[in-house]
């Protein structure tokens, strides 16, 4: 018959708890430097329960990694109301909150040095890149963008991702002037690619700004 | 006693002319696609042979993956005289030739799909951007830049290589076009670098650049 219902949540829950204790140390070290040992003792778990949920390390952290990304994505869900770039602004923001807190995780797995990226895993971070290219269309209402709208969101995601990089690895720049910076350069660009696409012009027209085309930085 | 020179140079040509051909191969096929075997028959060589220059199949990959990077670095070796940004401009040409010629290859390996990424290819690959900096900072003529400009200039070369890989997917805009729209980008975003950075505002000074500040576009 059909497993109760109560065991398969416990069941469900033991494992989404491994998983919790396996991003943590993720997130803070490189992966090499995680054991499943450390993983079980942060779950309060034995080794073999971790081994009988995860075939072995790099299940491990690819279910980790799979829930870093949902995570991800549910805080950069939108909240509605409000002009299309303050809602990147935000999104921008909370972008930069979750890299904070994965950080060295964030790193390990971007810089493209020894985290593994075969696979699984190379697909579940071009499926967060793609996830939020179309965040970033919906927010700013853009429904099929045409090449050079397209090229310049993804362009744009691409340097928030390598800006997220460069700052975990200088800290030389605080994070309001850091969101600050990539807004504006979300703007220049988004004026080059007006010049060519109708799209692009709307999107920087008033009152979907909220402000007049050419704004002053905040200084 | 030391090898003759004779031999040693024919022990090195011969391990150039298999990696030419693994490139090759690795440059039009998906890596998986891509075997011991055929990178043996491409050389006229005997897969024995192969397997005695390298271990497998990673460090034949990798080592063809050093060789096309070092074809780049040479491709993209700075052509003295005439003003930064023509040069920029020029430089990202030769790079989009490099891209076309190695397409399935480039896009295979960036993004971040069945491509093994572990240890030595991403290591690879972050030299080649780190190099890319350097190149770009050398053609601009600036020092040591800030964190402003630093961010700028990563960001710009991240931007590059995802608007290849949109346009090797794509193929919706042709290159002269896509070349200007990149170009234009990066004076937009030296632009905003400009108003919190000294060095970038020097960059879009003239004579610098060669023509007015405020560019319109070639249509």
């Amino acid at each position: 018959g059909a497993r109760p219902a109560r065991r398969r949540l416990s069941v469900d829950r033991r494992r989404e708890e491994l998983i919790a204790a396996a991003l943590e140390l993720f997130s803070r070290h490189d992966a090499e430097d995680v054991s499943i040992d450390d993983v079980a003792t942060a779950a309060g778990a034995s080794r073999a329960l971790v081994y009988h949920y995860f075939g072995g390390k790099q299940e491990l952290y690819v279910a980790a990694l799979r829930s870093a990304a949902k995570e991800l994505e549910a805080r950069l869900r939108p909240q509605e109301g409000g002009n299309p770039l303050d809602e990147l602004s935000r999104g921008l923001a909370r972008y930069f909150d979750f890299v904070e807190e994965h950080a060295a995780g964030f790193a390990a797995l971007l810089r493209g040095g020894p985290a593994n990226r075969a696979g699984e895993i190379g697909e579940i971070v071009d499926g967060v890149r793609q996830r939020l290219f179309r965040l970033v269309m919906n927010r700013l209402r853009v429904g099929v963008p045409g090449p050079v709208l397209r090229i310049t969101l993804r362009s744009w995601i691409a340097s928030v991702e390598t800006a997220g990089l460069d700052w975990l690895e200088h800290r030389d720049i605080d994070r309001p002037e850091l969101e600050r910076l990539l807004m504006d350069h979300m703007v220049a660009l988004l004026e080059v690619a007006a010049r060519r696409d109708q799209d692009a012009e709307h999107l920087l027209e008033s009152p979907r700004r909220g402000t007049d085309r050419v704004t002053p930085d905040d200084q």
